[in-house]
């Protein structure tokens, strides 16, 4: 007996050990900030209301474009890598609680409603794919078929979004069709209950609008946008946008487009759209009453992301320019009031994506080429805060895990 | 040595059965539901995905009128009693982790947008007390002083609200002095910054409209209500409300008021207000661009809350009957599309208080005479589940946490 107490002190020391090891944080997870962190295929948790770091969660994939998106409870992030894994990562151990392949190009995630099902978009295999938000098993696969030969061969689509509503409907864009799918999530089997086809060249994005009934669509070869009423679904509006897309046609290059601005990054707030214009200088304004344009607002760059601060008084760019440029290290802020801009800040090479704090009082804003992440106070433009974050890109808030089409 | 083992293998188990008998759960804090327990002096805590009793914190005081905020992680709940104890309940240990006296008849309480301090408004003495988020310190008190008498004497008014804006200011009512104070919560010392006088007789509740950028006061005495932009801070206009207020005038009795509606249950979607009418059987809709009245929507009783569904399609409106009476037990559903009643649920004797699931595909109701909670499918209107819940009034589901004004 006695030759058996070294073990057991061994285990009462390890089992107090292990606690002292982790001095586990508690904390909510209603206002966390997840940044991707690209070439090493992790994310870095911050506590936004601290600015802490509270974890870093690797082994991801190729996060090259990655998104996310959270469970309604914002204990898990579900992010999708550009090799199709979906990773179901848990924001209180840090760790990946499951991983399941959902196709070999993907771009797009979205969750249901209810919580229970999560959508990939693919551009290889062409279509979508839906696996339970618990498990990542895949319930059901949904080809994007566009054309069948006589001889039985398909041609599929890749495909873009998906978008989550208030009515648990999935919307996704075909970018080969020029169609727009609708799913019903609530029915057995996930039928796609509205197919709209012609809706224009190449659909490459899409938006729902914060009150939650509109759904928009980018065309990266039409002139136009579609617009859908979710309540009725019954057809897809043309939105003119030419003036947005002026400088693509414009005589000579007016401005590289490094990047295509992407619908969901546009800031709607006070009844106006801001939109990154194409390959220009500028952000457009248009009212949302009519899609009218009531101005053009120049800036630093070429606009990326264009995000309306809680609140809506303020609109903050991102800007795209040649590597070493000043545009690229510019973040504009537009007053809403008098729709111009009242601050560039000098944020550091490669600033991009601004994503604030869930009631605004303070901004996030990736410095990819310099590998840090600012904390700016929004009131006084002041730096709060650095953090090291590897080659940051996306940032995610996980006050999105309440809203739609996010 | 031999004799240790006893105490030592006690020890063990003791560490091992400790962690046994609190399998903790491990949850998010995005989505709970918190029920105010009136009688008890209690809370209950669901989760809003699964539909499950978290738990219960107790001794929180008179819960009468009761309401709280939350922390913008949404790890606490800040409770106010009606004997001015604000209670900060740790929504995951479940338990009081501090306590402290904010006034002596208190009804009002606002988280400020950073997240660092709570106002408290107080009937007795009247004013509002500003106490650290934290620590629950008193760090300013703001007496409502309406008039000084020659001898020195001050008189003060009850106070109404507070709402905290995304521009961190506080906005509250003085019910005797017909006025609206703003107070500047960035600057040091919390001054009053705005005083609206004569606004109107005796304000007794407020809002904000969901862009973040319009405060509404309701008046009990007066024919309109005041509208403040928010950015601009220069005047209150006058909203005509007389349609609202038809049946205070009314020859006879049209219905008992036995509650009066409170702003901050109205309902907007879609551009519309739907306003509980004042001692008749109607919900009126108001246009927001102009506040003309649209239509006025017959409900089973006089409306309290008119609850907007995430997404804005319907609006949900509880009515106050005679105890016993079949408008008690009504919760109608109108659709925002029609404007009619679309549904009237017969949900059990004194249903009240609807609060939607964060993107509505469920909503929680009191069934305060026969002490349960109950949820329904909002596609289906059918019961997925009821809980035994104590004279269960207010039910605060903690996404407000990421909003303002909430």
């Amino acid at each position: 007996m006695i030759r058996l107490l070294p073990a057991i002190l061994i285990l009462i020391v390890t089992v107090f050990h292990a606690h002292a090891l982790e001095p586990k944080k508690t904390y909510g997870t209603a206002s966390l900030m997840v940044v991707v962190e690209r070439e090493r295929g992790s994310v870095a948790v911050f506590d936004s209301i601290r600015h802490e770091l509270l974890g870093r969660v690797e082994g991801l994939g190729n996060l090259r474009h990655a998104t996310m998106v959270f469970s309604r409870d914002a204990r898990y992030a579900y992010v999708i890598a550009r090799d199709g894994v979906v990773s179901k990562i848990d924001l209180i151990s840090m760790a990946v609680e499951a991983k399941a392949k959902a196709g070999e190009n993907s771009i797009g995630i979205a969750i249901s409603r209810d919580n229970k099902f999560i959508m990939v978009c693919n551009y290889e295999p062409g279509g979508v794919t839906i696996l339970d938000s618990d498990t990542l098993k895949t319930v059901k696969e949904i080809p994007a078929v566009i054309k069948e030969f006589p001889d039985g061969t398909k041609l599929r689509s890749r495909t873009v979004g998906p978008l989550d509503t208030a009515d648990n409907l999935m919307i996704f864009g075909l970018m080969e069709g020029g169609a727009v799918w609708v799913v019903d999530m609530r029915q057995e089997g996930f039928p796609v209950i509205k197919k709209f086809e012609d809706v224009g060249d190449t659909p490459y994005d899409q938006l729902i609008t914060p009150d939650g009934r509109h759904y928009l669509v980018g065309l990266l070869n039409s002139d136009w946008m579609g617009l859908l009423d979710t309540w009725k679904l019954d057809s897809m509006k043309k939105i003119d946008v030419r003036e947005r897309r002026a400088g693509l046609k414009a005589e000579g290059e007016k401005a590289p487009l490094y990047h295509i601005p992407h619908l969901e990054s546009w800031g709607i707030a006070n009844g106006l759209a801001f939109v990154p214009a194409f390959a220009e200088k500028r952000v457009i304004v248009y009212d949302m009453k009519d899609w009218s344009v009531v101005k053009s607002i120049p800036v630093a760059g070429t606009p990326l992301f264009v995000v309306a601060r809680p609140g809506g008084r303020e609109v903050w760019v991102d800007n795209v320019g040649a590597p070493g440029s000043p545009e690229e290290r510019t973040i504009d802020v537009i007053s809403v009031e008098t729709l111009s801009v009242k601050k560039s800040i000098d944020a550091g090479k490669g600033a991009l994506d601004p994503q604030f704090t869930p009631k605004g009082e303070a901004v996030y804003i990736s410095i990819r080429e310099e590998d840090k992440v600012a904390v700016y106070d929004t009131d006084t433009f002041k730096l709060l805060k650095e953090f090291p974050v590897h080659k940051p890109s996306g940032i995610f808030s996980s006050d999105r895990a309440s809203k739609c089409g996010l």
